[in-house]
């Protein structure tokens, strides 16, 4: 018996460069053969951790603004519209919530990708309950039960857990790959840890 | 009159990604048909300047501890031997005052490729005089005059205004790549540098 490829996606939806890997990270794994598994999890305790309490592109303006030229040259090259969200990090609660209560549902991708395209894209403050209603409607999806699972308290749990395992696991920032026991960091990680997942578990 | 295609590769002997980048740089310059421009900076004064009193690698031993595990991937994907130095960050005050006295010399690449395979593959230390004169007699070059100009006044003036002109540039690592105005930062992005290179001058 041999276990399915399989690679863990750590994001959030606040990270500028979980992004535009999020946007290309369901294709290529589908190509790979690859079991995409969406693995949200939150920065703030992470970089706290780490004695960090805010975003390091915040806490190093020079370095910050390379970032959003960097993302601007990666995110054109992707063919991926950016806009600079009037509001870093944007709240990702909520959506780090609704995703960890349906990691793996028909529509999962579809979501963590759309409320990408609104932080980024639209400017939309996906931190409040009207934004991501919204794009669960546009997505076919009642809103109601949804939002009701993302908030309740074993959902809460499981996200602070998840975070928990993330520095346990020796995260430190975002997007992160997990295959088995090897890290990846960084959305120029992406196709290196699909590629592992590809041939480690085959 | 159109300017000859060139990118400045900003460089630092301690800096681990800067040695991949460094590996590669001068082959791919040449098959672009770009000129590879040699700026050797000190990184100290640049993390000093941004409240870091050491590398970031030391200051956070868990991001270290991954970036050692990224590089041993990337050297092995590059075939290119690593051996983690017993001194990190190793002193590199003497190569970069060398390079800075010799920046295009027709040694220079070889010579900043020996002392980074000094560093990372042999663990050999190059902030020492003797193993920058062994590198230099294996080069075929007379160390004596070479030395000599790498210590002289005017070349650790020129080397402290190289590094004041990164941190106005906006550089907060290494290595790094700057086309024009356009900055690039990390071994990953010296394709992206160098293509920008080719295309935005010619």
């Amino acid at each position: 018996m041999t276990q399915a490829p399989r690679m863990e996606f750590w994001f959030e939806f606040a990270s500028t460069y979980s992004y535009p890997a999020a946007m290309r990270a369901p294709a290529l794994c589908a190509e790979a053969g690859v079991t995409l598994v969406w693995r949200p999890f939150l920065l703030g305790p992470v970089f706290a951790h780490y004695g960090m309490q805010d975003s390091p592109f915040n806490l190093n303006p020079v370095k910050g603004a390379y970032m959003w030229q960097d993302m601007a040259r990666l995110c054109a090259a992707q063919g991926l519209p950016l806009r600079k969200p009037s509001v870093f990090p944007r709240g990702s609660l909520l959506g780090a919530r609704l995703i960890t209560a349906f990691p793996d549902a028909p529509w999962t991708s579809q979501v963590v990708q759309a409320l990408y395209h609104a932080n980024f894209a639209e400017d939309a403050d996906i931190g409040q309950d009207a934004a991501v209603r919204d794009l669960l409607t546009d997505a076919g999806l009642d809103p109601d039960p949804l939002l009701q699972a993302a908030t309740a308290p074993e959902t809460k749990a499981r996200l602070r857990a998840a975070t928990e395992e993330a520095i346990d696991r020796g995260l430190f920032g975002a997007p992160s790959m997990t295959v088995g026991g090897a890290l990846y960091w960084g959305n120029d990680r992406l196709e290196a840890a699909i590629a592992d997942a590809a041939q480690v578990n085959r």
